[in-house]
């Protein structure tokens, strides 16, 4: 099981354990310790094989619809990580003999995966196994292994069998041509695969180095092939004392690569490109190359985002760096034609696609904290326009519709059709959000106006962000169905965030969102009259909108926003949600597995009950004060505790989403151990005891949320009305919050204790900002006492 | 291991039995214990799963070829043999706890597998299980399952999930779209499968009953489905001395069936019969329908082959049913559009295709015994006259040129290009004989002119067997060379049956097998001048064949056919083999593994030494006896003896076909106890203990070549110039062999011992046959003394 334990000595904050080999565990140690670089990501099945096991490898925007009838995924690639053990002719495994002195664990701040314990056979010999293991950040297409064993007792006859196998596919889905293998000088191994749609080449090398007690072995190995599968294999006679150290470096290409996905590109030229790259990594051995990779991290990651908390519980600190962490093991930020999957590239859930979870949950974290990644990823959007005009034409709408899973930027909606059984009729039901879960257009609009807003990175809306909202607004604009009773806009027929509510009509969320989308179009429009009636010119040609500007202004003073009821505050989630029937749900909260109401209720029942599957009004009332909706009596603090304590009861949180937005909510209405807590209960979806939660992967939106609670949450950190309001609110468990963001170009760096806040511009560039509701003019550093915990922003 | 000590008591010589659970075994006795009956074949994958488990379920025809750079294959369809059981929350496994009274059986007699052993769990519960699986031979769309488990001493928690899984693929290539899945009434479970090039269907349809002490449980399972995967799930309070079973039961059925093969069929209608096929199967039961099972094969099987050894060791009687029981599972008898695969319906080994195999190794087991059997494998080649006119257009030649591997009738040549490694150069080696191995042409042409021999089928030879004979002698005729120095005809560049010498010229099997092919096509020819003429006309305006008869005579007379050395009578196998150099093969031969020697030789060098993969001259001089060759002073003992010890000590047996030609000639060449020891290891193939041999799936022309070693090696039978010879020769172990064989329309009962030759006609129709040079005609029963083994045949 995990430990946590250890959490509370500081060196080892950095460390997540597992202290014994669990195998009902397996798929969760496989992502949470999954390693990655944002080129690609490697799922951490171990180097001998078990049961259930599931060995992922993804490179970042390999997409492949392998057959017509399944949606486009990241293909998983052949295998280099499974070696294959035998200890006097005997499968070595965790399941049989006796282990002692076991430990697994991902090093957070080196991104090293080590295994390591003492090992009895059911024969009875002793050996000593060490596994290590790293993706290189300092050179992207290079993973390094390395196995070392000491033979303790007795002489053993050590035999092991290691290459590439890409018999791997996705649950059964095989996206690769059977592809050419080749050993070249008896060494290195090369595998190519072709993925059988969008002809992606990918050329895998992997090469073997044996040294017993510091001495290359001199031994040729065995060499076979199969279909698919290229390996080689070694047998070494061991006696005590002996120590046996096997290097496997691998180096991964592809032709989506930047710099070879043109018309110049040659696979043969990158077949011997890569094979060059994994001589030279040869060359330099796995330690060396390891050195490199750590001080990458050091330097492009900690030593950049500095994130310390000072908390009654260590665990706390390990998990805002896990979260920062798998953050940068999942962002593809070498390639702007590439999105963040809702796993990461930790498994093969969701297929590699992006969802809104990007814009709200993850894309805060880079836009505050690396802008240029988060520019990256919202020019992924900007290209992923090609595919939205496409699905909004395809549904009759004008303007840019967004996919709600979105692959490769031109591919359009990739969600896919059918999904998990109907309990009352048997069939597979139908997965609706990719023809009506629309918000997600605003969502990315919302997205560009939180960048430009904290960056003021004018050149990026330039270049990207207005046409962005300008065609995201044209198609909500087409998108608005007049209701001639009530003489208003309505969004009839929609999805929320609430995804347990298919087919409702003027979902809050999605209204207001809409609404925010064509006022913030109207905003750009104007601003554009003014300053750059060039650019403005230009962008009415290229996306033909004349008399868009006319049509946003009479429309959005008519779309119908719903307000909190007179009698309760309570802002209706939707036209009927209110009216629904209320029911015990306790069976279904807090269980090991999310969507357990699925057991015994079937979409249609369930879409007939108060009960909400993630937080849907609430994240309204967190996203809308950091837009011109500031100030609005519909976000007084009282709105906001009354819909918290409605809606929080009647949320299963079967979303990863859900948990960190109640957390800023609770925090924000006073409620600091509720907030405390939610907070934990949200680190926990991932590194928490439950044992099939991570099974398809990590939670991408939930890990960036663990950041957003920290810094929107305690640290109380918004953008209100471009401002910069800072009003702390640390969980009563916590001494200190250590963190540095960047705010209009440069970096700010906030300490938070308790009693005081500290705030220091690294640039000496003036800084505005707000606390308890007055403004500070900060030019250094400036300390202010907190006198007691703001109950409200 | 492999237990055959049982097989010294005569009930016992039914069943094959493995007597401790043995990981490395897992391959062995899922192909070995796998059952069928020629419309499917499912290997016997263990319940539970172990790592390197291989789990195949095929049915015969339904080719796809998935990628446009692999070959057609029969795709592995999804599983329905896991059942994933868990006491007291954990993972039930033989590699854990303690596992006493382990017995796996296959009985070959009732054709079902059976599985017992009481488990204690790592936890210390115990339980007693018990497995039992068929595949129906009474209904061939039928498997049926059984797990009873009991409870032994302490109470416990048992779970169990199972259902359809449809991950399953080939070595990684998958062949199906993802299909619809579908539970009906909470209890019938589908799952369609369509391949994704030949668009055939597949359902399958699998159902539970559990059964708590003799009554059903009430219980609702929970129901899942994933991708390409649904399920159910059971959990059951067990009390000591419970007994629960479940009862799964399985129906499959294909768009290729024969009666849904055609215009009207529907996937709707075939989705509805199917299920209501596997409800009234459903009504019946496990026991039921295993008796309707059990009687098919007594009354189809065993009392027809009536196939009886006593011998010193029990374990020959097990093999010969061993082998007719494996005859049975992999014969597509059903369906005349199919052929037998090289691994039968046990392995993905080559890709469910059919080989020269079938002809000379199988085809003649059904031949003598089943005759509407091998005439429904002859119409299979008929049908492949479209590929092979295909591949002989392709190659520049005329007539019908056979692929050298076969699948679909008309798919034409379907062998795959790419093979293991080269060791000497790290690449992939190439696959020849798809382009140069020719031989099998001839030997289809063999085997019709057998089957009419042995069957007097004329209706078969004018349907069917002339176009064959015909189309193949012109291919012959085309191909010849002429040697203009030499002044006849050559055949250069092929491969003969020795795999191990490619690019040969003159292979002697080859040239003396397309000297038959054109004679046969004469002798027909001349057969029809005179007793058909419209019949001939026709075949010529079909054929368009008009100066072929001209062609053929001229040519047939200048074939070059190597005679024997006159200093050694060796016939040398190709111009060059007697010429290369020599080399100590001890390394090679009786390896655990075939072919060996590539670990440190490549095809190249291999070419270049005097070693064999397989009988090649030596199979001529047991072939050519029974034509029109007999009495050529090419067959004498002498010339046969020579060559046996040639090239016997040059022969790796690395192809199964090889033993089983060399016991026939030792026992034709008088070494009794050398034939035996032949035999014995030819057994050994698949029943030996050697652990991996039978992986990739049971060797079928080595099956068929036990029975053939019996029945034509120490029985003595053979066809002589469409006359039946029988010279016994029994090994000295042998104290008596009975069995019967259809001669010309009637069965014929043979009881040998090893001083007496029984013969029963069973019709009373006239049968005349030689026995050690005298010619006897039977009308009831005649019995002969044999006074000493003869030599000689």
């Amino acid at each position: 099981m995990m430990d946590y334990t250890q959490g509370k000595k500081k060196l080892e904050d950095w460390v997540v354990s597992e202290m014994e080999y669990s195998p009902d565990s397996l798929g969760k140690c496989e992502a949470i310790m999954s390693l990655g670089n944002g080129y690609m990501g490697l799922r951490s099945g171990t180097e001998e094989p078990y049961i259930d096991e599931t060995r992922n490898m993804f490179v970042s925007g390999t997409f492949n619809k392998a057959f017509e009838n399944e949606a486009t995924e990241l293909p998983n690639l052949a295998d280099i990580t499974r070696i294959d053990v035998r200890v006097d002719g005997e499968r070595f495994s965790l399941e049989f003999g006796k282990t002692n002195n076991y430990m697994r664990q991902l090093n957070l701040k080196t991104a090293e995966l080590t295994r390591s314990f003492d090992w009895v056979s059911p024969l009875g010999k002793d050996l000593r196994f060490v596994f290590k293991r790293f993706v290189s950040l300092h050179n992207l297409h290079l993973i390094g292994m390395k196995m070392e064993v000491e033979c303790l007792t007795a002489p053993v006859q050590f035999s092991f069998e290691s290459g590439i196998d890409a018999q791997m596919n996705n649950s059964g889905t095989q996206h690769f041509l059977e592809g050419e293998r080749r050993i070249f000088d008896k060494q290195f191994i090369q595998l190519v695969q072709t993925t059988n749609e969008s002809e992606i080449d990918v050329v895998i090398n992997t090469s073997h180095k044996v040294i017993l007690n510091d001495q290359p072995i001199e031994q040729d190995p065995n060499m076979k092939m199969n279909r698919r599968k290229v390996w080689q294999s070694y047998e070494v006679e061991l006696e005590p004392n002996d120590k046996l150290a096997v290097e496997k470096l691998t180096t991964l290409y592809t032709s989506r690569d930047k710099p070879v996905d043109n018309a110049a590109y040659s696979l043969d030229e990158l077949r011997e490109q890569s094979l060059q790259a994994l001589k030279n990594s040869v060359k330099e051995g796995y330690d060396l190359l390891f050195k490199e990779h750590q001080k990458e991290w050091d330097d492009k990651v900690w030593n950049v985002y500095d994130f310390e908390i000072d908390s009654e519980d260590g665990f706390d600190q390990l998990a805002i760096r896990f979260s920062l962490y798998h953050l940068i093991c999942m962002t593809p930020a070498h390639d702007d034609r590439m999105g963040i999957a809702a796993k990461g590239l930790s498994g093969e859930g969701y297929k590699g696609h992006s969802f809104w979870d990007t814009e709200l949950f993850i894309l805060p974290f880079f836009i505050y904290s690396n802008p240029e990644i988060a520019r990256s990823l919202l020019i992924y959007r900007y290209r992923g326009l090609v595919g939205a005009r496409k699905k909004a034409m395809e549904n009759g709408y004008e303007g840019s519709m967004y996919p709600w899973e979105m692959a490769w930027p031109t591919d359009g909606e990739v969600t896919p059709i059918w999904g998990d059984i109907d309990v009352v009729t048997g069939t597979q039901t139908k997965i609706w959000p990719g023809f009506i879960e629309q918000h997600i257009s605003a969502d990315i609009a919302f997205a560009v106006y939180q960048y430009h807003n904290v960056t003021n990175d004018y050149k990026f809306l330039e270049d990207y962000g207005y046409e962005i909202v300008f065609d995201t607004a044209r198609f909500w604009a087409s998108r608005l169905e007049w209701n001639d009773e009530k003489k208003e806009y309505h969004i009839n027929g929609v999805i929320g965030p609430d995804e347990y509510k298919e087919h409702i009509d003027n979902n809050a969320f999605t209204n207001y969102m809409a609404y925010f989308n064509i006022k913030l179009a109207i905003h750009y429009y104007e601003k554009l009259v003014k300053e750059n009636p060039e650019l403005l010119g230009k962008l009415e040609e290229l996306l033909q909108f004349k008399n868009a500007f006319a049509d946003w202004t009479q429309k959005v003073k008519e779309i119908y926003l719903p307000a909190p009821r007179a009698k309760d505050l309570i802002i209706p989630q939707d036209d009927t949600y209110l009216q629904l029937k209320k029911m015990d749900l306790s069976k279904y909260k807090n269980q090991d597995r999310v969507r357990t109401i699925y057991n015994d209720y079937n979409a249609e029942q369930i879409n007939a009950i108060q009960v909400s599957k993630q937080a849907d009004t609430l994240i309204l009332l967190y996203l809308l004060e950091q837009t011109f909706l500031h100030g609005d009596p519909r976000l007084t603090g009282k709105v906001k505790e009354a819909n918290f304590r409605y809606y929080e009861s009647k949320t299963l949180h079967d979303s990863s989403l859900s948990l960190t937005t109640h957390a800023i909510l609770a925090s924000d209405i006073g409620e600091k151990e509720l907030a405390y807590s939610l907070f934990k209960k949200s680190t926990e979806i991932d590194l928490g005891p439950k044992m099939n939660t991570s099974d398809m992967g990590i939670h991408a939106a939930s890990i960036g949320g663990i950041w957003k609670t920290a810094v929107f949450g305690f640290a109380g950190i918004r953008l209100v009305d471009g401002k910069l309001k800072v009003n702390p609110a640390l969980p009563n468990h916590w001494n200190r919050l250590n963190f540095t963001i960047q705010w209009q170009g440069q970096p700010v760096r906030f300490s938070i204790t308790q009693s005081k806040l500290s705030v220091e511009v690294i640039d000496r560039k003036t800084l505005i900002f707000e606390n308890d509701g007055k403004l500070y003019t900060c030019e250094d550093t400036i300390n202010i006492s907190i006198v007691a915990a703001n109950s409200e922003s």
